[in-house]
């Protein structure tokens, strides 16, 4: 053991971020622009006005400043929770007896449970900041909405969630914290919205969808005077708050001289994947270093690794501007057994522009090897992770077994982006045996793609 | 502000504690020695050892020895998660306008989500180090199950755990985390054991009670080869390992000068308080400094403030020694509409030593004021404390602005004992309005202390 490497880095809160870092800036092939589906052209400001915080439509757009100034009170917010810690898992590397050096980046430290708060405060700032009276969104298990929740109820901000039925029903306590925080949550479909009563109209039993609730928090945003939408994932703006975790991550291993070989990150729509990342790809993009980075998906919603490159819906309503991004279409709902999170069908703009020009792999992963890797890690290292974080241990803890095959010692990083304290309805189906793996066919994902868009 | 201050004090690994400190040993006033019920005299290692670890006697029965090293290996499981953050409450101070400085040491930063991982890895550590196949214990709501569960899961230990029916069907998430970690976990009362059997055939329908659960934990632990019975509250031993909190906590003050003058705790069985407050009190002892020190209980379990100071049975199955301490009487059960937990009848000896020679106060607060102070925190300091913490809370609010009123700049600290995640049943209730408060009677307290032994 290197005693001179605590279990734990924490930088200072002086050392902490001062800048988010816009990986754009530094790439020469740019991300494909947002098209607007109604003039088919790419989408402009004014575009997007009517949905978005002006701020964060500037950052959404912004491909050239490579760090824009964190706010005073964004600072403040993170100093609540942030910095969250390096860790280095020795307990882990003693137990899988490798000679590789793991590290992880815990993001799991504050009530949302997850790494979405960086987003979350910062988008709940510029709404404030504009003079609004709140912002709209929707949520699926729970993880951003708790998180925009806690953000909002910091700044006084009215804070209004669509959660999907099912697990407005199945997840009680996600929604009761987010009442804690003083959000309104309604459960989707809903009588509260045009689309919504549309929907109820005609399937009357439905238990709603993410697309579903993301048309009504859509149109609660368009329809109330001094509201917006906001959106915690696949946006170029999330990925640049989530920069944050990179940013930190790599201040901290150079206190100590360490440098990763491998990044590993969970990939859904690449909100904590692309920020993990961020500074180690800029400097891989610059020529000054490189570094092996895997970016891991469930098996069962493999948009890196099955999917095709090409414009789609961001959303199944279609409300959203066009992406061209690595997707499965928009179509395309995982299998009812899939318990892993990581469910949405395409990939970040950015992600995917990288991975396309083979700056960074990708691999797909079965649930249940997913969940036995995140009982040892929790047994080992103490943390019960969520199921999401839980796809990169599951690749982090192969890697460092190949290495105790070939006496690599690679020094392995990953992101460990939350909690499992939310998600114990799938470990319990993990212990119990009831949990299996389901991988789509060929013809399945032949016949998603066969709902893309014809553009690009 | 003062920024020379930061948020979040973190002790290095260095800076850790490397013993626990004894706070007996600086006591005039020993608390009263615990009796074995059946010969009347206090009780031996002898007595003890059929049911404790051999080192966990000896530090149960040491009243002399100042500081105990904290072995190497606890040392490094303590550092997965400790040293626990300092935290200086400025977004509080701030939204209370108070000119009070407001500090809280947070434990509830692993997955056990509270400070009882403290006791949990030192008495498994113990039990493996004497060569123990297990160790069995009893949980209600879960907390101190899920730290044993995270203890022995690390060290390769059995652990055996006996949930209260009611909570192990109505909490079946705190069963899941212990069955991830490795834990047994039975329904109490059970057909496992003679006690439970006969439990169960004179109350077939009962949902079981914490007094069952450790008398079944008990037998288990004295019938099965290498087993032993460890608990989580309410001993000296524990309060011993739970020293590291005001440990680390006194230290993260002294590298900033910082003094308390309040010192804030919440009290069941007393766990967490001793620990909190053992340096101070300490100082206390010796005449070197002065704190006021404030413990907090619910109202509708009041073991300090309405309680008598007498010998009583630490269960209510009467099987383990007795304890002279302040006490409901052993058949004392809190009102069931009571969620917030700390519902021990009693109060650790020497809690109760420390309170009969007036060195601290203690306090009732009721449980809708606990859930609104809970609620008000969790949204200014972005953590949802479990609702035993909250009692702290609600009396650091309420010096913080009784010092906004009189313009005293008095600094307060008070333990932060963990997180709410597994409580949401109960902030639920509260947002529902289906709370209410409930004190027990002046003739029901009396009825209860006739059941007290007439001893000492």
């Amino acid at each position: 053991m290197n005693n001179a490497i605590p279990y734990k880095i924490y930088l200072t809160e002086e050392q902490m971020p001062k800048a988010w870092y816009n990986l754009r800036a530094d790439m020469k092939n740019k991300p494909a622009p947002l098209i607007n589906p109604g003039t088919g052209q790419p989408v402009t400001f004014e575009d997007l006005k009517p949905v978005f915080c002006d701020e964060l439509i500037k950052q959404e757009l912004d491909e050239t400043t490579p760090f824009i100034p964190i706010p005073d009170d964004i600072r403040s917010f993170y100093k609540m929770y942030r910095p969250s810690p390096l860790v280095r898992a020795y307990c882990l590397e003693e137990k899988l007896k490798t000679p590789a050096k793991i590290y992880y980046k815990f993001e799991g430290n504050n009530t949302s449970g997850s790494h979405k708060l960086n987003s979350a405060i910062a988008q709940a700032f510029y709404a404030k900041h504009q003079g609004l009276k709140g912002v709209t969104t929707e949520t699926g298990a729970g993880q951003w909405g708790t998180a925009l929740s806690m953000a909002c109820g910091y700044l006084g901000l009215d804070c209004q969630v669509y959660m999907v039925k099912v697990s407005y029903e199945q997840k009680p306590f996600r929604r009761e914290v987010m009442r804690t925080y003083g959000a309104k949550v309604t459960p989707s479909p809903s009588d509260t919205t045009d689309v919504g009563r549309k929907i109820l109209a005609e399937f009357p039993g439905t238990t709603g969808s993410l697309g579903c609730a993301i048309s009504e928090a859509v149109e609660a945003a368009v329809t109330q005077e001094g509201y917006r939408y906001v959106l915690g994932s696949v946006l170029n703006q999330v990925l640049l708050h989530q920069s944050v975790i990179g940013l930190e991550t790599k201040a901290a291993m150079d206190l100590y001289g360490i440098k990763p070989d491998v990044i590993i990150g969970c990939a859904g729509g690449g909100s904590n994947l692309g920020g993990l990342i961020a500074p180690f790809m800029g400097e891989k993009l610059r020529g000054e270093a490189d570094y092996q980075i895997i970016a891991v998906e469930p098996a069962a919603c493999p948009s890196l690794t099955r999917g095709v490159y090409a414009y789609d819906f961001c959303d199944t309503g279609h409300v959203c501007p066009m992406a061209k991004m690595y997707t499965l279409g928009s179509g395309f709902i995982p299998a009812p057994n899939h318990a892993g999170g990581l469910r949405y069908h395409g990939m970040s703009t950015t992600l995917s522009q990288l991975y396309h020009d083979g700056l960074m792999e990708a691999r797909a992963v079965d649930q249940i090897s997913v969940f036995e890797a995140a009982e040892e890690f929790a047994r080992v290292e103490g943390i019960l992770p969520a199921p999401e974080s839980s796809h990169a241990i599951r690749v982090a803890l192969d890697e460092a077994i190949r290495c105790r095959e070939t006496g690599e010692e690679k020094t392995i990083l990953f992101g460990l982006t939350g909690t499992g304290y939310f998600d114990l309805v799938a470990y319990e189906k993990f212990h119990n045996g009831e949990m299996s793996d389901y991988i789509p066919t060929d013809e399945e994902l032949q016949a998603s793609f066969a709902t893309l868009p014809k553009i690009g």
